[in-house]
């Protein structure tokens, strides 16, 4: 069902600045930076193996970045599952009496299908799900 | 010089409350649990793809992951990535001006070299280094 660690969504301040660190100290650069108005967020991608770390920092002060920031500091948000069957998956978790924050999965970055559980049915960690994508031909 | 996730920290209250969670609602399995004195905690290795989430539980009430959960909670406590040579990595990160909790690698489990950056030079993320295990003829 979970086949890899699809990305670790990283709450900071100030982009350009966090940016400038995992380059400079840690030699891991963006690929893309792109605003996700759904969210609240600017967004910067930065492959890692088979996974990424996506750098979010708040457009608004009310977004859900914004307030996390705001409550607890820079810091690990999220961390994201990817799994082939979205719909399978969630209906797992309704039968494992798992709350879910969002019921039915809806379109994240890059068109995909996701969906996030809630971090008081998971041990205190805010997961995402997200669904491969589909190969033509496969 | 970083070559993949190698894994993730995740503080928990209870390891078997937390196992069982990651078991039957998410599909992920412990390939091992182990006690680290060391670190004071008992911990399962959970495999994700190339990665592994690593869940803490705290065998002592003032040691690090149970001063952690006792001040934040249940949740992330540190990404690890792997590098290839720890000496280079470090040496990169003081020229860099990093604070670094420890200035010189040490023994983590498995007999890994390791060494923990400080989360106030990382924008609030507590990030562990691996070296990468010497294999036989490489």
């Amino acid at each position: 069902m979970i086949g890899k660690i699809d990305h670790i969504g990283i709450a900071v301040s100030d982009l350009a600045s966090a940016l400038d660190f995992y380059d400079s100290a840690l030699g891991l650069a963006a690929s893309e930076i792109e605003e996700v108005p759904d969210q609240q967020v600017r967004l910067a991608v930065i492959p890692v193996g088979e996974s990424r770390l996506e750098l979010l920092q708040s457009t608004a002060p009310d977004g859900p970045v914004g307030r996390f920031v705001e409550k607890h500091g820079e810091g690990v948000h999220h961390i994201c599952f990817e799994v082939d069957d979205i719909d399978s998956a969630l209906a797992t978790l309704r039968a494992a009496g798992i709350r879910l924050i969002d019921e039915q999965p809806r379109m994240g970055a890059g068109g995909r299908r996701i969906a996030f559980l809630h971090p008081r049915s998971a041990h205190g960690v805010l997961i995402e799900l997200s669904e491969k994508p589909w190969k033509a031909g496969a």
